[in-house]
């Protein structure tokens, strides 16, 4: 379905080697930027360049509502996702203030919102599944060709912003009760029970946090998770909004865009598209360690560092966008800074 | 010496209620914006206003030579120092790069280089103490006078700055074999080894680790530095640089700046200033843990939580400038996001 080089594999021996030495020529001490190192040179190896540049940064905040918030696994009414679109709309949510920041393009769209929106804005993105998936308690989520049609869907929209001109793409999310359908995927993909997977979403104490944690149980028994293909178990409890991340994550891979992964609920897309196609986390970074529980063990699973770790758990991209100035930074001392020869500067008597 | 307010008591009760309610009015589920939330907070009772804000914010990164490198404890000759003060100058080192990034006014101050600077630079401060500290291992690394200088000059220069309209202030170092100077400080004051203390510094292996954990223990007992006082220890194995920024420190937590602090150099002046008064911290962020062996270990006796930990071990301020948009993060979600009433958002059923 999606074609993604793998990334080293397609790149010369001499290039890669380019890439290190670049960075090692700069008047700091081996190694002593850290993970700025490693990003800096995932992108030059992303973009097959020594001068490396991030253009027209974008964030999508993908929205949906999930059947599953009947049983009652969040703090909030449902109402509050398409509360919270409004609110994006009119610039007041945190995404907002961090992506005027550093001046990122935020697009909202309308993955699956019980709700009807009548809005007339270039950054909201209107292309509805359907009002909310099932409860994944009592039928499927959604429907093979709905979860089709979303794939499709986050994939023709991040074509678009590439068509544009944009080589970095950030993904977000808002879906009351989400984290329970996240969490079920992550409780299927990788063989866990409910209780390793469930944490406290918006807040929930810890009887809130024992009943996620059956409810995971429940439905993983009830569409039989266990051995069913990554596509499979996003289509049996999934989300529209994760479902569209998944295609979308994937198309951004495929074209060569560094991808930006927030919290929980984004990092169980990856896992779908990693499972979909091993070759995408070569495109990837993830930008927050949540403090969603299982979230440390799902990065530690996927084998991957991620950015900050602040304690944020708050979604809707906000991790992407804060961290943001530290991929700026990877890629501004790669170009930027001086090597030891042009600075007149001794190298170490190593 | 210094006159510095502990932060929550100079403030009414009410107001400190205040400040937490602007946070947790905002759309977002409580605590979920994690230590961005504390670091608003701080800022806002440093201020003591509801609409902080981030005025000229700057970076002084303090130079200077040690005669402990004479001992062979770094990889990297003594002559670097200033060939990376003339490196900072022209605008090639790596906190060049992220100060540019971030609009950082970075200023370089001559503590005592072994060198003769002719430069005509406004950004380059020339008040060196002396050409380098005297070797800790044959006798004391600077006089109580030069110590008493150094602690002044920094304030004054901290003082200029506040003046020119700056409330806040982050401090970087350069200096070859400063690790050792900086571990021998916090071995002292911690009552700890020098095995515990001593780590890679710009990339010693593991003999050059254990030799300077030798310097150190040998150091301690020389100067019987076990009972001293945090200023006797800064005088007797300390560095121009370390001192002048014991002294700025001090200053800008006088003058309610909020104080930026770098990696394990910059974090042992801040162990020293908070010896000599015990509510510096109260007006300190630390921005980063590096990778330095012993600094996560002298970040958790000062009990305070870092905002980075991206494996950086370069010193010169760059975690500081690394960091400095999450403090401005920070300060923007509290000025700018909407409440829960103002985006007609419905609050937890909790």
């Amino acid at each position: 379905m999606f074609v993604i080089n793998p990334l080293e594999k397609q790149l010369s021996l001499s290039f890669i080697d380019n890439v290190q030495q670049v960075i090692d020529i700069k008047t700091k001490p081996q190694g002593s930027l850290g993970l700025l190192e490693q990003l800096a040179a995932k992108v030059a190896k992303i973009q097959h360049s020594l001068t490396p540049t991030l253009n027209n940064p974008c964030v999508l905040i993908f929205a949906a509502d999930h059947g599953v918030a009947d049983e009652g696994v969040s703090l909030f009414p449902k109402a509050v996702t398409e509360q919270m679109v409004l609110n994006f709309l009119t610039g007041g949510a945190a995404i907002n203030c961090f992506s005027r920041q550093h001046d990122l393009d935020l697009n909202i769209v309308n993955a699956g919102v019980c709700a009807d929106f009548t809005i007339n804005d270039a950054s909201f993105i209107n292309k509805p599944i359907a009002k909310g998936t099932n409860n994944f308690l009592k039928t499927e989520a959604m429907s093979e060709k709905q979860c089709q049609q979303a794939l499709k869907q986050g994939a023709n929209l991040v074509e678009n912003k590439f068509k544009a001109g944009c080589n970095v793409i950030g993904f977000g999310e808002m879906g009351i009760a989400n984290t329970t359908s996240a969490a079920t995927i992550m409780a299927s993909l990788l063989n866990l029970s409910g209780t390793i997977c469930a944490g406290r979403g918006t807040g929930v104490d810890e009887q809130g946090v024992n009943f996620k944690a059956q409810v995971i149980d429940q439905a993983i028994e009830l569409h039989q998770l266990k051995e069913a293909t990554a596509l499979h178990v996003l289509q049996k409890v999934g989300g529209f909004e994760i479902a569209m991340m998944v295609g979308a994550m994937l198309k951004a891979a495929e074209l060569s865009m560094l991808v930006l992964v927030d919290g929980f609920i984004c990092s169980t897309a990856a896992l779908v598209a990693s499972k979909v196609n091993s070759h995408f986390l070569d495109y990837t970074q993830f930008c927050h360690q949540s403090n969603e529980q299982a979230h440390q063990l799902l990065l530690q699973n996927l084998d991957v560092e991620p950015l900050l770790n602040l304690g944020l758990r708050l979604g809707e991209g906000s991790g992407v966008a804060v961290a943001y100035p530290l991929v700026v930074s990877a890629v501004n001392f790669f170009n930027e800074m001086a090597s030891f020869a042009d600075a007149g500067v001794s190298e170490s008597e190593q």
